[in-house]
């Protein structure tokens, strides 16, 4: 049992009242738990995009934090709702890939199935979730919560070649690609959609001209393909999942 | 008075700072307030919309939680300023209605009417309910923060029939309805603005086809009307406050 | 060292992961940290905007507030990082103007340059002034933090002609001005962009009829353009920063 009581969200809730329904079934069983959102703007339904966002991001939480991860397409079918332990966190939600990249890069201790039978078939954030991930917030043990399993359903979203995807579309319009930049190389041919196109790659934002889409090595040590003050997803027309190639 | 401390907020604040300058002001009055943000989303003075969610939504919050509520069009006109102690909570905010379908379902206790004699006539948000807020949330009485009044003005959201109406629309685009599902059909008629057409019902989301109107049991017991991985309002052109029939 | 345990956020990260993710880098470094969001919806890099409304905002928070501020178009060039401690506050962010009316305005006790070698080019929010920021909150002296500087970069943002600036735009595209109101003046000669247009004056928003221009006295004693239940900034087509007149 940690000491911290953290409960940090991610979602593709969006601005729903959802958000604060789930706080306040998670307040009513951990009322000492406290709400970190991490992103609850994850493009709806994109599992992979949610799985990328998690991945990079849940190092930056203190030990013991519990991770609430819901973005469920296929709530009410066949999925596993689950419960993972790791070396320093818990991860609580649908068994769909969505937190395993994460939780394989912290070390999986335990995988725990929970109990679905008296939930809704439409909001198990609420209904399964969110009990849960407040259980474990306030102290009970993985183990109290229901049989191990030996898998969770896995999901691959780290790129090694020159071929990625768009993994998240920031508010501004920045498209953050899952492709590594290249050591020394100042310029890329970007391929995306209809648009074949040179781009230059600037160390940052600041010093990129207007009008002129550009890549930057993001903080996540990926591509960001992006245009100065304005939005570059609207330029490409490019959508979350979209396959890019940056040569 | 309660142990908790909890200030729950519902409001048409969007993403205004307002949010935060009440809060600001709360934590001023109750330092060790708590907030969770309930539904700031709330369409730009529906109140009725408000109202729905509220009744939807408050009973899933722990006991003694204080619920700020604002969504205000007719500030600094005639209406009146209250707080309402119910069985289980508080309710702070505009006497126009958009608390009273879940006072009343709580049952009420109290109506006190606040003094606005001090405060700016266009933000009672920030100079009469946040510290009448945070004054119910530190402990002080109900009776402390003004005289008792007999009525607070009413307001009926639900229905009882096949007509409705939108009360809610998601960022998804799906589109919740005030009308209740019918045990055992499949399939409905619908009608929302120009379009009339016959909708299959579907258990979950998952389930649904793509590029197909829907409706759905959504977990508060009503019918929605979707599209999935798309905007069902952005296709129908609908708005909150939208009459529709399901037969 | 002040009692209170709390951090306001004011930036233009909007529904970016970067607000999660820089509040976990928070809590790791301060545990105790509660955090409120003043406004993440800054318009991106508008540093002026954010400016006006941190130096009207901020005095409705608690004595020993600490500010994380970040709209910062140029990281990674030139400017300075910098904590500043006032009569009653700290202000945590990039040296580029943003701070300077609201620190000015609570009156300026120290600056401190804070080292930057080892952070990213791309996000000082998370690797330099989310660090920053919790050690003051967690009681560290700004002392500790670096060494006293004696300027910071200046910027003025209020008007106190006829002429002024859009200075924020509301969620409702009510446009906020940082033109002041003239006593007993009914009617304004409004121009912005192409328009030109007689505006009436109303004490607030409920009493003004629909479909028509309008401007109202804020409740930061500025005129704010407005049309009720509709947007006046995409009707007049425009956005924060423009040049405004109201005669």
């Amino acid at each position: 049992m940690y000491l911290l009581s953290m409960i940090v969200l991610l979602t593709d809730f969006q601005s729903s009242d959802a958000l604060g329904v789930v706080k306040g079934v998670m307040k009513s069983v951990s009322p000492k738990a406290e709400f970190v959102d991490l992103c609850n703007n994850i493009a709806p339904f994109k599992i992979r995009s949610g799985a990328w966002i998690l991945l990079y991001d849940y190092k930056y939480f203190p030990t013991g934090t519990v991770f609430y991860c819901v973005v469920d397409p296929s709530v009410g079918t066949e999925r596993k709702s689950i419960a993972v332990k790791t070396t320093h966190y818990y991860f609580v939600g649908p068994d769909n890939g969505l937190m395993f990249p994460a939780a394989t890069a912290d070390q999986i201790e335990r995988v725990t199935e929970l109990d679905t039978s008296t939930a809704s078939k439409t909001f198990h954030g609420r209904d399964v979730f969110a009990p849960a991930a407040a259980r474990l917030d306030k102290g009970d043990e993985i183990t109290q919560l229901g049989k191990a399993i030996p898998f969770m359903q896995q999901l691959s979203i780290t790129s090694n070649s020159r071929e990625g995807e768009i993994v998240f579309i920031e508010h501004f319009g920045n498209m953050i690609t899952n492709i590594k930049p290249l050591k020394g190389k100042d310029s890329y041919e970007l391929s995306c959609r209809q648009v074949r196109k040179q781009v230059k790659c600037y160390d940052t934002f600041g010093n990129a001209p207007e009008n002129e889409l550009f890549v930057v090595k993001g903080s996540r040590d990926t591509l960001e393909i992006a245009l100065r003050e304005s939005s570059a997803a609207a330029i490409l027309k490019a959508k979350v999942g979209d396959v890019v190639t940056l040569r």
